[in-house]
């Protein structure tokens, strides 16, 4: 396989692609996150790529790009040498996708076996792809405790399936994994491409379990972003971490050094909490924009607290209206999610909105899938999702059919691989 | 409501939102195809939105947009005025949502009562949203054969389901239905944005059936479009219809007057031919990429015949190699397909890429879910269909699972309502 960090050739200008768009010249790997440089002396757009290597992985400060394949895995093979095996494959494709080169890089297509890399991306810019790993509590113990790999000393404490939360209506099929892969892409032809050809990868080592398609990322992580809708038809994520403010995404997002004695090996890393978190979207629809209002918090056109101002404006969650009551209510998911609320803890929030065809009774299968970045779900998560579980109004229109929990490593540096650290 | 003809004011400035992306102003109607007008003196991008009114549908012949929510319905109502009123106010939400404006026109949203307008578009151009309609056999007569809303000696000839095909495995639930949708945009969230709020307007009339989300357009459907690639990694629809060949659309898209006695009211439509097509992807990545192409008769890296040239070299079926056979396989899709070998007939596809999670055994549910538009069905489609559910080697690697024909009206006239002309 072609060195992934040789300079990059881009897929489009390897076939001799002349479409629509902007061609992508050669770029290499030097610039920091969201610089690619051009080697040829000209610019290349700073969005059209981000860099593979680097301390932390992309895809969770990066801004949010619109659409995403999620997929978790079980990994089959039983050998620590297999599963290594998987992740330096693993890497060297997705330092190849990322920058839009095709996996197996710039080698000419061999003719009588099998192409390595499937070939639908062909043609396409990089699209600003990420991907991201991760590693599930069931790769470190199976149910009956039994350390799979060798890595069960390394397991981080608060790495361990997520407890049953009041409502929940969980789904086996879309729940947990050993392992998983966040593909986000301005393009999703790209993403799925970029899942497809890593569950390729896998092939005899690990098993695709479950997998989500997003169409709309329903957060912003850079205040270079407008602030998106859910499904709901509000804005979501306004108050976000977004990457501008490295300080509280240090606070709040990246395991340090000492988080887990016996977990260093995920410094530079986080946790991801996945929750696939049905709508139920026809009820919705049916209830008047007051309730929605009071329900959220928020008014719908402007995102702006019901307590009054703009979209930016804080919360007063003191002021009550005429009738002696608080203009943002008890019971309104504005109020129960906000850090001042949850002892000042924040989530870098980066779900995005799904809909799967529809049931049976032709109401859509649709809603929110959930994902947030911190550095101690115990601290971050846990308690705040027990709180909305249980008072937020919303929950009478969601329903959580799908949950997980995942460890993801640091960045990858320059000829290492996706969890190194876990396994030196 | 107010009249959807009116000046249109775009979401993104009915809000007052100043996200990223160009703003559009308000626009006319008055231009034809893909000419957008402003009417502040500035020139909108044409290619920001499409007329909704017009001779023909929009959606059909329009530049194939990236993204897809497809979506059929099943009538529940029993009464022709019901029908006719859900045909209206689908024309109303139309007419508003593909020119950037909410459903319910610009009124103030109302507090103690549902809002009109879903809101999850608001702040999002226009997209080139098209809706295009669709009427099924099921429409005219149940499954005793009873009329059902006084249609029945209307019902063009051709409308009927589409037969059985070899190895077809089809599954009810992805199959057929009385109405459907076509929703095409280059922003998902404004394709599922509409095909949400037009089945929220059909409650009490009529249920969502199934439907599909598709990520990557399969088809150009004008020559000034790259051709794209389908989930096998091969350029799909090379020798397609193109707007810009209109006697050729004439002659194989547009129903006709006298084209069919009884039906008349669909001059200046189409057939649509809906078929949902999984590719067995994992295995047709293990081939080699000599058995692929050999499969498909294209060179998969630049799409050329493997009879020699570029993609856009008509293929030669008669040159053989130095063993003898045919460069072009007798079983390839390439040749079994082609015009030249189908008695000159063609069609206008305008088909998607689409991923559904995927199966128990790790394998993604994936395939191409078919679209194309006809003049006559059972010349155009049903005998090229059977050829290829016979003799096509690609069959080893697909199964249709969904199979839909509709009848698509011609476009709505100002005033007028979608399928005016079958109920005149």
């Amino acid at each position: 396989m072609t060195d992934p960090t040789s300079p990059a050739v881009s897929r489009r200008r390897l076939l001799g692609y002349a479409g629509a768009g902007a061609a992508v010249g050669a770029a290499g790997f030097a610039g920091g996150m969201g610089t690619a440089r051009a080697t040829d002396g000209t610019a290349a757009p700073a969005t059209d790529r981000y860099p593979f290597h680097g301390r932390h992985q992309a895809g969770i400060v990066t801004p949010a790009q619109d659409r995403l394949h999620f997929a978790a895995f079980d990994v089959t093979a039983t050998s620590r040498a297999e599963l290594v095996l998987l992740l330096r494959s693993w890497t060297a494709a997705a330092a190849a996708m990322t920058q839009g080169r095709p996996v197996g890089g710039d080698t000419p297509l061999p003719y009588d076996s099998p192409a390595a890399d499937t070939g639908e991306a062909s043609g396409l810019p990089p699209s600003r792809l990420t991907l991201t790993f991760g590693f599930g509590p069931s790769l470190f113990r199976d149910a009956d405790g039994k350390d799979r790999f060798g890595l069960a000393d390394r397991q981080p404490k608060a790495l361990r399936r997520l407890p049953h939360f009041p409502a929940d209506a969980l789904v086996e099929q879309r729940s947990d994994g050993d392992l998983c892969v966040q593909a986000c892409a301005d393009d999703p032809q790209v993403a799925v491409h970029a899942i497809r050809n890593l569950s390729r990868l896998a092939f005899g080592t690990a098993a695709l379990r479950w997998s989500q398609l997003g169409f709309g990322r329903t957060s912003s992580t850079s205040t270079s972003q407008a602030t998106p809708r859910n499904l709901f038809g509000f804005k979501d994520g306004t108050a976000n971490l977004k990457a501008e403010q490295p300080s509280a995404v240090d606070e709040h997002v990246w395991v340090a050094d000492g988080d887990d004695d016996g977990a260093g090996w995920l410094a530079g890393g986080a946790f991801l909490v996945a929750r696939r978190i049905n709508m139920h979207i026809e009820t919705w629809d049916r209830t008047s924009l007051r309730e929605q209002e009071t329900l959220v918090g928020r008014d719908r056109s402007e995102g702006a607290p019901l307590s009054g101002g703009t979209e930016f404006t804080k919360p007063d969650f003191t002021t009550r209206g005429n009738d002696g009551r608080p203009l943002i209510a008890m019971s309104s998911h504005v109020r129960l999610a906000h850090p001042s609320q949850n002892d000042g803890v924040r989530m870098l929030r980066r779900g995005y909105n799904f809909t799967d065809g529809n049931d049976d009774l032709g109401r859509l299968d649709a809603g929110l899938f959930f994902i947030a970045y911190v550095r101690d779900p115990d601290r971050q998560y846990v308690p705040m999702q027990n709180r909305l579980s249980r008072d937020d109004g919303l929950m009478e229109y969601l329903q959580h059919t799908g949950s997980a929990l995942f460890a993801v490593p640091p960045g990858v540096r320059r000829g290492g691989f996706v969890g190194e650290t876990l396994f030196a």
